[in-house]
């Protein structure tokens, strides 16, 4: 029961009559679409989403723009966003149950998404701007992340289904295309659209003076693109969850592409750092507790993944790699095997860490837990901690024991002066 | 003018009449067909091929079969694999000028690929077996394996292009798929189909018990089927070139697939060492002289790689990895990060030359080199030497330090016993 028109924005006002007949949406809202009540929400850099709540309950209608909302119509971006944010959210649903929102309905040419209302949630990152913390939150994105890595892999899928998805999510080129430049180049040089914190300029000049960390950016980004072994959710920050105080879901996959299985834990992490050491600025008597509490949330999110992914790999190896044929059944023990593969993955968790603690605060679009300090005096310092940590991390990503290292190393940084 | 009739296999009887009224065709043979003289001369192990001699020249048809010739219709093979080789032709055409035979003619539905007819040219494996000398073989195979690893990857290409490729490709399931299990996994363990040298068993056993050697391997198969970093021939064995005394051609791409940057020089030099190690069976007087220009062949084609992929760096580095605005533009020299990627590129390189040393002993499809030598108890020996010095490489990938060392391994395991 698709819309056959051409694309149209939806508004509070046209929405009820555009979607009023659609049955798996007016399942979830009541059929009298009269009685409906529309809001747009959409805060975000990309879309319009509305809430649509009727007499039997609530539903988000997610649309995509032809442009970048942020910039505005001078930025065009395809629809076909929409078509891979609903694959990705059906892998999602498939690889990591219950952890992104139900799909209900999808419109293809009106990019257009139904999806469940999630309720009482707030995006985390605001959460963490208020200090608020959230039960159950590492345990919850260690498994999505291993779960969805895991099962996206030819460590699980059968090769002839994942070289299909590749060729599938291969399509959705200019959203990928933002993270490779926002991500990987821009911050490492002037670019037009960059912009950073006055005061900040020592740092940022020693950053784009280091040639060693730009080769490795690059490198990162060579891996990035050239390297499909997962399907990756592609933006997983905490702008990308939404969490109740013990309930948590992952949204918007539009950056959905197969990369390396380090990619989004390391983005995660990076998140996390960046409201680590954001928290002077938004508290006080409990600064100490809480940023202790993030920085528990991230050793323990990397130490759910890793269980998680070493269950997996004893219970769900049914890919084409690190086959049982060649080790369980030969007597061998493949946990070495497990062990390289982990190995390689964090390496490349903490480099992406690094440079994602860069972009966001040296690229195009910041985040608000710097962003919201508007004393730019009191936030440059701990921006600079954070940039300096990252390229620290980017520099040796090679040799970061494990998450508590990383928390361990926060710590030392959050207590250096840089400018 | 494409022949709209479902697929039928050619044979020397029918080639004249279905293929004798294609303009594209008879431009090169002439257009009366009773004239042509056809021979099938196909001795691989997947397809037909016809020379076709008629008044006004001579040309090949290749046609794919629907099963492994090698095996016969037990083992079904897509038609498909014409398609990318097709595809894989005209792209290696353009990236390394005149390097492959032109194609003259392409037919999806009958899966046949009429193209020009080298002649007097060989193929260099039965060559290297009669010990003969090839002019200007290191030049070409260095520059054709630089030219297509820099023009089909980011380092060239558009994003946008690069992705489409990759989209395209990943379309060739099952052909890659018989290099996955085949040179991958096959040789690390007793696999049905696998075979090897009688009194070669205690080298294999050894090969089959370290854990560590398989999982470098596997580790390898991981990059090979998740790693899109250029477009490779994906077969680049000596049975993969065409020469004459003065010229080569490299032929039979349809193992393509988007892979790593250091596949195909890896899996050439293997097959130059295998040729050397299996030289004191097919020759006494010059076998001194011919074993080291062998390794002069390996030294100096990956020694014109180098070069070219510098050249090429300097000159062509038009896409978006590591780009001009990051480096050049800034002041700072791009040369270490060229150094980083050739250093990357080298590490995959070897570790493949070695499995790749290993399957053409213990897997399935043995190479020429050693299977001609019908005494088992001179042939042993030598393969035990080319395995024991794969293992090194698969170890050592990390260690290697460039081809002069690669080839003085060689010499080292060219004079031992391990049998």
């Amino acid at each position: 029961m698709k819309e056959s028109t051409e694309y149209q924005a939806l508004s509070v006002e046209t929405l009820p009559s555009r979607l009023g007949r659609i049955d798996e949406i007016t399942a979830h809202t009541g059929t009298d679409s009269s009685q409906w009540e529309v809001t747009e929400v959409g805060d975000g850099n990309l879309n319009l989403v509305f809430i649509v709540r009727g007499p039997a309950g609530s539903i988000i209608i997610k649309q995509a723009l032809p442009y970048v909302r942020l910039v505005g119509d001078s930025w065009p971006l395809p629809l076909y966003r929409a078509f891979y944010e609903y694959h990705a959210l059906t892998r999602q649903q498939q690889r990591a149950p219950g952890s992104v929102p139900e799909v209900l309905y999808f419109d293809e040419q009106q990019a257009l998404i139904a999806m469940e209302f999630l309720e009482p949630h707030v995006i985390l990152r605001r959460k963490l701007i208020r200090g608020e913390k959230v039960d159950g939150l590492s345990g919850f994105l260690g498994t999505f992340c291993a779960q969805t890595a895991f099962r996206g892999s030819e460590l699980s899928m059968k090769s002839s289904n994942k070289k299909a998805d590749v060729a599938l999510f291969a399509g959705n080129v200019k959203i990928p295309a933002i993270t490779e430049a926002l991500v990987f180049t821009d911050p490492y040089f002037a670019a037009p659209m960059n912009n950073h914190t006055a005061g900040l300029d020592p740092v940022v000049t020693k950053l784009r003076d280091d040639v060693a960390l730009k080769v490795k950016a690059q490198q990162m980004l060579q891996r990035f693109a050239s390297n499909t072994e997962t399907m990756v959710h592609g933006d997983l920050h905490s702008g990308s969850i939404m969490s109740t105080d013990v309930q948590s879901r992952v949204i918007d996959p539009e950056f959905v592409q197969y990369g390396p299985m380090g990619f989004d834990i390391g983005m995660l992490c990076a998140n996390f750092l960046m409201a680590y050491f954001s928290q002077p600025a938004h508290r006080k008597d409990d600064l100490n507790d809480y940023q202790e509490w993030i920085l528990g949330v991230i050793e323990q999110t990397c130490h759910t993944f890793e269980s998680e992914f070493r269950q997996l790999w004893q219970t769900e190896r049914t890919g084409m790699l690190y086959p049982a044929t060649l080790f369980e059944d030969q007597g061998h023990d493949s946990s070495h095997a497990c062990d390289a593969v982990l190995s390689g993955l964090w390496k490349d968790a903490w480099a992406i860490c690094g440079i994602e603690m860069h972009r966001r605060c040296l690229s195009l679009a910041h985040n608000a837990d710097f962003e919201d300090i508007e004393d730019t005096v009191a936030r440059a310092p701990l921006e600079a901690r954070n940039l300096m940590l990252g390229a620290e991390l980017i520099h040796n990503s090679d040799t970061i024991q494990d998450s508590k290292h990383l928390c361990e190393l926060a710590r030392q940084f959050n207590n250096k002066d840089f400018l």
